[in-house]
């Protein structure tokens, strides 16, 4: 890419405007955000005007919004015109959501009145519906046209729509009936009737429904395209697959960092301002920070017994850390579990009982090694207390790993069943109250066993 | 589904198989995985007998492997040759590769010797290549023919192919020298010769490259499919974006098992026994164990400060907690960033200058606060002290957040530059890194400021 990149300047520099069309012709859509990085905007400008029609709408469908502006800002309004005709109507619409009042202004100006009644619709879905991430521009069939009718109406319009690659049939009313993979008809004799090889009633959805789990559906079914329907069942828009893949990454993004105690932001890392970084931090760092201070409270409740034996406090950060490792292991299981359907909300008591069979393998392992430790290290030191600081410290893993294994693996199912998020309940917040449990023991322990 | 699944079961109890026959044509192949869940291995034969064979195959492929095993048992030789034959390559290859050996020679014995040939060479890939995830199902079009006679091949031969949205041209090396999507040939007159239309030089990859790159690939480019060549061009697969999203979706679930401390695993939760649980989480957690007692050595090294001011031991979860969540945070996005390409290698100073200031803001918030809670909670009782305390809880969050958000920022993409998965680099062992660093702060600044 970096060579492309330098001959690239080079011919702009040269002004060898035949080379430059050759070479750009070569290079994908998707690859011109990253090449326009390198660029400066005249460099960017130049390059964009020599690019054919239906190539600068897909490359300008890929750009940053800052770009785009950018774009926009030198465009004239004929130009604006063209891009705007050639993008489909859900580009047009992410388009609208992230330009200026100034800049919207004058994209609205530029489009059709037909046009501007759809896009007002698609803006009015609410965020993250199937609706808002829908496309107006399928192929659509009514009921009883042949196969051969089928392909004049995509030789007629296929250009137009974003994927020829399944069609769906409408009765009269625009009631959603069938749809028809490309592949039927390529296969079929060109006069059987649409309807002998439309599959009826097809999986649909409606324009409300989550985008989350329309990406679900994509990755279950296999599916290129999705129907989307209104309440009353009329083919209002379909959702391509480019868009669910999307809407899977995003998805994924966001439970990483709701799981490392952020608020999920959907700009890149380095598109987001220092302040905005902060902010999504600190809300989850303040109340987990205070919340610790619960843990230090009960450490402050024994302070006769660490007076006492002050190597107790030496092992607070093994105890604790193995606390968080062991709990965040099980509630990031059960979260992606949740994540993908493959653990249900019914199976609450098949999770307990296996966290707790995993505890007990685990935690015992962790007791054994960790007393074998303290034998070897403390032995000629403390002498008589060996055998109970080894056994205090050993129950102290077992009865953690237990505990950690169960908040972790029940509190995103309990979060599910109330309608949250399962991702806010990870390793940070399962951390903290494992911790707050683990040390409890772990005292509770000493001052039982160790007579303190 | 369970409403369906009653009924089913009802009309196999009265043996109304007319009915079931219907009932059976409405439900998608994906969603009988499920339903077999819910019924014993005879309804479940009873079933998938009645399904249609190109249907069986569709199901087949969707099914567990114990439940593809159950089936296999039961099949008569000429029933295992006919879901062999209606199977894809790719998931005839998974098939084999999930049986035990006594399954795979039955299902070998039933396969034409062509295809044993290609079964043998897909094998022969290394895991997680293009190669391992490819199929050699695709619709080849030599170089001179029109759309007509591309639409003829596809009519005879699109049955059987994984997908007819893609063509592939080869020349008479069976070199790959372009690709044509079915949107073009519908919209084209039917006597142009297929060169014309055809995209030169596609996108391609060779049989070794990762298929995580390949996924990434499907995400950045929008591809249907992505034709897989050897080293000398040829072509010889597709990957198609069915398998492209499932790998996304097997990587992000391997990152996140990862980034919680345990050896990734590509079976399910419940799949999964609970010693292969055990066995996938013991190793980290005993690295990081015995890591936690460098935490505790420096603990044990300032006995004496904490003997003098005792509260100070009380601090210890709320310095570890806020030094793991900050390190977290910063970890969780860098590597979530690398993963999507969004951060490369070369931006680490940015990283490291962005982290650095967000550290400050965030870090500034935490001590003030804690220095407001201390004032309140502990001013009467260490009334002298009460400033210098502060002084020392709160430049040690500052500290704190500084170093966990740079180790957090760096670690990730010195893994990367290492060829090591950032993924590893994740929280649990940050936490552990960063809390042996805060807790040797915070007791530096204790015993100078405090003067113990």
């Amino acid at each position: 890419m970096e060579e492309i990149t330098k001959k690239i300047q080079e011919l702009i520099e040269e002004k060898k405007i035949n080379e430059l069309h050759t070479m750009l012709e070569g290079i994908n859509s998707a690859d011109f955000p990253s090449l326009f990085e390198e660029l400066n905007e005249e460099q960017i400008i130049i390059i964009y005007r020599l690019l054919p029609k239906e190539k600068a709408a897909e490359v300008f469908a890929e750009l940053d919004s800052d770009v785009q502006r950018k774009l926009i800002n030198v465009f004239t309004d004929k130009e604006l015109k063209t891009v705007i005709d050639e993008l489909f109507m859900d580009d047009t619409v992410d388009l609208i959501e992230e330009m200026p009042a100034s800049v919207v202004k004058r994209i609205l100006k530029n489009i059709g009145a037909r046009d501007r009644k759809v896009i007002n619709e698609l803006l009015n879905y609410p965020e993250d519906s199937a609706g808002s991430i829908m496309t107006t521009e399928f192929i659509e069939f009514k009921k009883g046209i042949t196969v051969q009718d089928g392909f004049d109406i995509i030789k007629k319009t296929g250009l137009k729509k974003e994927t020829v690659y399944y069609a769906y049939v409408v009765d009269s009313s625009r009631k959603l009936i069938g749809s028809v993979d490309i592949k039927e008809m390529l296969i079929s004799e060109r006069d059987i009737q649409i309807s002998e090889i439309m599959e009826e009633n097809p999986i649909r959805v409606l324009t409300s429904e989550d985008q989350e789990e329309v990406a679900k559906m994509f990755d279950k079914y296999n599916f290129m395209a999705l129907p989307v329907v209104d309440t009353e069942n009329r083919l209002v828009g379909i959702v391509t697959i480019d868009d669910a893949i999307d809407v899977m990454q995003d998805e994924n993004t966001e439970d990483f960092e709701k799981m490392a105690a952020m608020i999920p932001n959907e700009e890149t890392y380095f598109k987001t301002g220092v302040f905005t970084h902060a902010r999504n931090r600190i809300l989850w760092l303040l109340v987990l920070m205070i919340s610790s201070t619960f843990t230090g409270a009960i450490i402050q409740k024994y302070e006769n017994a660490f007076a006492a034996v002050p190597i107790l406090v030496a092992f607070i950060p093994m105890i604790m850390g193995t606390g968080g490792n062991c709990g965040s292991q099980s509630s990031t299981l059960v979260i992606r579990g949740l994540a993908l359907d493959e653990i249900k909300i019914s199976d609450i008591f098949k999770v307990i009982w296996k966290e707790f069979r995993v505890a007990i393998v685990v935690g015992t392992i962790l007791a054994f090694v960790t007393a074998i430790r303290i034998y070897f290290q403390y032995g000629s030191e403390y002498q008589g207390e060996i055998v109970h600081l080894s056994i205090v410290v050993g129950l102290t893993l077992i009865l953690t790993a237990i505990l950690a294994k169960l908040v972790g693996g029940i509190l995103p199912m309990i979060a599910k069943t109330l309608k949250l998020d399962p991702a806010i309940m990870a390793a940070p917040l399962i951390s903290t109250i494992v911790d707050m449990c683990s040390i409890l023991i772990f005292f509770k322990c000493a001052v039982m066993i160790m007579g303190l």
